[in-house]
């Protein structure tokens, strides 16, 4: 019976690699990750949403012709079909989680378009799906959002980059460059991460053969998990709760004492400082204003306090912390956050979606039955 | 480095026990499942639906006084809210196939309930949730089919079971008897089987404590992969083109030649007869007909050639074969037959669901990177 002995994989499946991958990695220890061969934050640093987006696609980053041609061409991809506009206030009306409103749009979008199956579909038709999807997510989001408030959508700018077209979607005023160039980085910085629980479920989708949408719903799914992505408008909660600088000391020691979490602080896979949080931090900084100032009070306190009472963790400030209080400064409503961060992630997604189209394994594990020994007689019914 | 060795799955994590779980299980070799403790066959032979769906959500079977609160239960769950009946002819009108727009009514109907995340909700909520999603899942599907026809929904009949309640509001007549529980024992044996590729989905995006509605959503984007759910009416397609039964040894010789899969012959788990296969043959051998003896002929010869040019390989029919004849047989249409699938795999995935928010690990595997090595200098824009 030896050699039938099943494999059983670590709970979670932390730390089991089911892949590989090309998109990029995520170094934990050395708090560094990169998308393709180069570090995401230096990314950031130094280049524009649209370049990075193509370096995710195309597998390298574009000349200036290029650049030019692909931000034409997403710019090109951002208007709804009729038939979605006119259903989106009944589903924002729901008055549910942007998420989850989000997730209808998306899933109708894919079904207006016709997706079809990756399992059948050429490179260059998953790559359509996959710009059309990645350049409609932010239009969608900003709608949804207007919708939500009994406000008319305002329609994208194909003048504008994504980053500030999202801005503008919003409220319809030409947004501070400073803004524009601050969400423009926040959304380089969070187009992907390692294998997190949305990106698996969008390969795993794929991997059935399914169509490109139905893995971008499924990830959106995953998404809106609070051990997930739903958590950065929780972090300036936080602050909130808080109030006041000075009582940041007892207010973290009453959080410890009561067992609760504190939103904004550590990550399962980073053992230094989260390198999202770093530059999402210099980034509020040049933008300045009190709550900056604050958040950074609140976070030296929060690290001594956490440091002594929970010694050896390592707990840091993660992306969520800063970002709340970069898309906050930038005039985003708290409600957008999760759906702004969507609305990178999607690229992401949709770059593992286009590597799994091309292994043609499904991805169907096992589990083991731990219930009472079967087969029992049925009973008669009763 | 010993020590750090990453453990790496088998490709498609084939065979790898990733969870443990009291649902069901299925014996490859054996050519055996059970949900529970009971056998699933004898489950479709002596029980109804409703009957197997209280097991499943329940743990044990109920009595006669349970099975009537809980049909009655469930039956006053069909109804739809008016905001999601109206969006249905437009979720329709999109012309893909069914289980797209099955898919975007799902989620609007799970964020029109506001259905709260499982890592917050109680079992009572989650059950409620999942008793609601599985009492709707049949009407959307027999709705979307009249809306994509231009017709109007027939409302859901509370008198009737769920198997009978779905024929009778495709076409509005009274189901014959025969056709109704032929129907009812393929929604049984299809509502759980193992850790296929949706149901796995659907405990991921759980994982992340998302609400069960974007897990059941997740699951049908994943259902709909052709290497997953979309298949039962190929194998019917396979029928008509080989059209008369003296053709069988040639057509099959013939799709075997030239590489193409023959459609619903062999599974990734069984070794031998499909036990879902055999029970469907019987149920459509009950109904009779023209239909039933060519695929039966068909079935013969086709098992015949493919042990001869493909042996060792225990090619049998599969749970497609026999489900798409007695599906015909009943005058579901063949777009009907995957959102019939679904209409009965909807209560497995949440009874996964319910049985994963009881595990508070987020699925997070890892992936190996590939690429060319990181970091390289981020070169200045083009």
């Amino acid at each position: 019976m030896t050699t039938d002995a099943p494999l059983v994989a670590p709970r979670g499946l932390k730390g089991l690699i089911v892949a590989d991958t090309e998109v990029g990695d995520v170094r934990g220890r050395e708090g560094f990750y990169h998308y393709r061969e180069y570090s995401a934050p230096d990314l950031a640093r130094q280049r524009t949403f649209e370049d990075v987006w193509y370096l995710l696609f195309e597998g390298r980053l574009p000349d200036g012709a290029e650049r030019a041609a692909f931000t034409r061409e997403t710019a090109a991809l951002r208007g709804l079909p009729p038939t979605l506009l006119d259903a989106l206030p009944a589903i924002a009306r729901s008055e549910t989680v942007p998420l989850a409103s989000l997730r209808t749009a998306v899933s109708q979008l894919a079904a207006l378009e016709d997706m079809p199956p990756v399992y059948d579909a050429d490179p260059a038709t998953i790559r359509a799906n996959a710009l059309r999807i990645c350049s409609a997510v932010p239009v969608l989001v900003a709608a949804l959002h207007r919708c939500a408030a009994g406000r008319a959508p305002i329609a994208p700018r194909p003048d504008l980059p994504a980053a500030a077209n999202f801005l503008f979607m919003i409220d319809g005023a030409e947004p501070d460059p400073a803004h524009a160039r601050a969400i423009e980085q926040y959304l380089i910085l969070t187009i992907d991460h390692g294998f997190n629980a949305s990106t698996f479920t969008a390969r795993v989708v794929a991997s059935t053969g399914a169509d490109l949408g139905s893995a971008v719903v499924a990830a959106l799914g995953a998404l809106s998990g609070p051990l997930h992505g739903g958590a950065p408008s929780r972090a300036l909660d936080t602050l909130d709760a808080i109030g006041n600088p000075e009582r940041t000391d007892e207010w973290v020691r009453d959080a410890v004492a009561s067992g609760a979490r504190i939103m904004g602080f550590g990550h399962p896979v980073y053992r230094t400082a989260d390198p999202r949080s770093v530059l999402l931090r210099e980034i509020a900084e040049s933008l300045g204003g009190g709550l900056v100032d604050f958040a950074g009070q609140v976070e030296v306190t929060i690290e001594k306090v956490l440091a002594e009472l929970k010694p050896g963790r390592e707990l840091h400030t993660n992306v969520e912390y800063y970002a709340g209080v970069v898309m906050e400064l930038c005039g985003l409503p708290r409600s957008l956050f999760t759906p702004t961060f969507a609305a990178s992630r999607v690229v992401g997604w949709c770059s593992h979606v286009m590597e799994q189209a091309r292994d043609s394994a499904i991805i169907r594990p096992s589990a083991r039955y731990v219930g009472p020994p079967a087969p029992v007689p049925v009973p008669d019914g009763g």
